[in-house]
């Protein structure tokens, strides 16, 4: 029996869903969702393409009383841009949750992942971050490094960011961007020490597979939310900082287990508080997370199914009659 | 940047797409292909929704040489008959093998599944089967019961069919519809052994979790191809019958362990034999499969990625200008 499928572009997407408090929002539902149980969140099917130097990763999440799951395949294929071609693309469809039927395509090229990725980061400073950020931090000069300052910004209104990175280049341009888009003090900083030292909140945004952070430049009233390890080999954060901390944070355990900065320090035989928290739990208030001001706080996130099913369910009842249908 | 994607409704490719020696030779070649190596297919993710009675399963598979590679969802939600819907569902969607990039996507509702599984069952048939096929029996009545017939006869052309299944007037109405389709003799049958008994070639199409037919049986130049289970706890043949044919054959070994009847018969410590032969190898040369018309040989199919990259990347290949063409 045939049915209206909705597909909606990436440059139709750019036009109606946008890195807000909304987004941010519906972001921090999902992980509240994923504390109260009851989610069904298989583990990333992931294919590695070495023949083609590329990797595909597939994610969903089923969450009680969410209308519909999202199923989202992120292919990452690194020679593309030798053609002048995006390495990572993909879509996400989404799934009637009470019939199983495709209900919307969005053809988003990864967009729907970077604003759905941001909004986590901003959903891990609102709840572990100090109140009061002057300064904020950020390792990395790509996508999510402006992103997730932007993010940031929306709950932590600071009036000055620094930026650091391996290219100076890349760094001043990144800070340029920054300062455009916040209306604030933005500067490339060479010394990621010196970063960490002046900074309230740090995000890492990087593919580092060594350390980027030490721990002995934790400071009281730190904050650090390190987004770009989703593989399993990846570290940006010392182990010994995710002992050192008064809350290391993960999105979902059995993610930072495998493919988080709590892969390494578990390798290195460092961490021995058992089950860390996870940021769900943060948020429903089932579990501490920061309580002082001085508190140091460590936010690892992975990506995960259920910020997808959310983005997607979002983006559906927001903008059902937005780009093309298809009866099918 | 944007790039044309391919988007095909389950009522375009069924005018398209159709069980035939074409589609045969297409599913052929994705077997053989598994057996040449190279081939990268992760274990199936899959969703159990007690909640809502459904479950949703994703295949994929790389394979060397071919030009895309498909991921398929095949949603299921059983209580969908009840407001006037089938319970399955889903689509295909191939990306270039390339560079990653979508190109088509096959809302086909599972029918390009159905049809890949049908040709599958032919593949089986064509080179495990005796040669000389005067009488096919089938159990079960669904939509694969028919298919699977219709695929045999491709490469068995027997002259009289026999339709076992436990709802006498489904399978009267199998056995109708099959001496239309294949313009043969066709009769329903109330006792499975009976079927077994006067056929050479037996394909079972069930769901069930209790053998449904016994190893004493068995009688030479019998080959069965057994395509239900596709889910751990299904079971068709009796283990002891796998034990006591002259080959018993998988489509991959991995997939029958856990979901096939290979399952049954290593929980029952009946399966002594080693690793069994897959199809592929059998089709390569690499391994014997049937060695004399009197050999009793089965078949079991649990369903692979590497059937829906073929038929996938052969629908884009022969039929690129069907359907419409999104710019995304």
């Amino acid at each position: 029996m045939a049915h209206d499928i909705q597909i909606v572009t990436e440059a139709e997407l750019r036009q109606v869903v946008h890195l807000d408090l909304t987004t941010v929002d519906v972001i921090e539902a999902a992980f509240a969702a994923l504390a109260r149980g009851g989610v069904v969140m298989p583990p990333i099917m992931s294919m590695d393409l070495h023949e083609v130097n590329g990797e595909v990763d597939v994610k969903t999440a089923y969450i009680p009383g969410f209308d519909g799951f999202a199923i989202k395949v992120s292919p990452g294929f690194f020679d593309n841009p030798k053609i002048g071609l995006p390495s990572l693309n993909g879509l996400m469809i989404l799934f009637s949750a009470r019939t199983g039927l495709v209900e919307s395509l969005f053809l988003d090229n990864g967009y729907l992942t970077d604003i759905r990725t941001a909004a986590a980061g901003a959903v891990a400073a609102r709840h572990l971050a100090p109140m009061m950020v002057e300064t904020a931090g950020v390792i990395g000069t790509g996508v999510q490094a402006r992103l997730q300052m932007q993010a940031a910004h929306l709950v932590r209104p600071f009036a000055r960011v620094l930026v650091h990175g391996r290219d100076m280049d890349k760094a001043r341009a990144c800070a340029s961007d920054l300062a455009s888009l916040l209306g604030i003090d933005a500067e490339a900083i060479a010394d990621p020490a010196a970063l960490v030292a002046q900074s309230q909140l740090v995000v890492t945004t990087t593919p580092s597979r060594e350390p980027l952070i030490r721990a002995d430049w934790l400071h009281p009233g730190l904050h650090i939310t390190a987004m770009g390890s989703d593989q399993t080999g990846k570290n940006e954060i010392e182990p010994a900082a995710l002992m050192a901390a008064d809350a290391y944070v993960c999105d979902r355990v059995s993610q930072c287990e495998v493919s988080g900065e709590l892969e390494a320090a578990l390798a290195a035989g460092v961490w021995t508080k058992g089950t860390p928290p996870e940021l769900g739990e943060i948020i429903a208030g089932q579990k501490p997370g920061r309580t002082s001001s001085d508190d140091i706080t460590i936010c690892d996130l992975t990506g995960t199914g259920v910020q997808d099913t959310a983005i997607a369910t979002h983006v559906r009842a927001r903008f059902a009659k937005a780009g093309t249908i298809i009866r099918a």
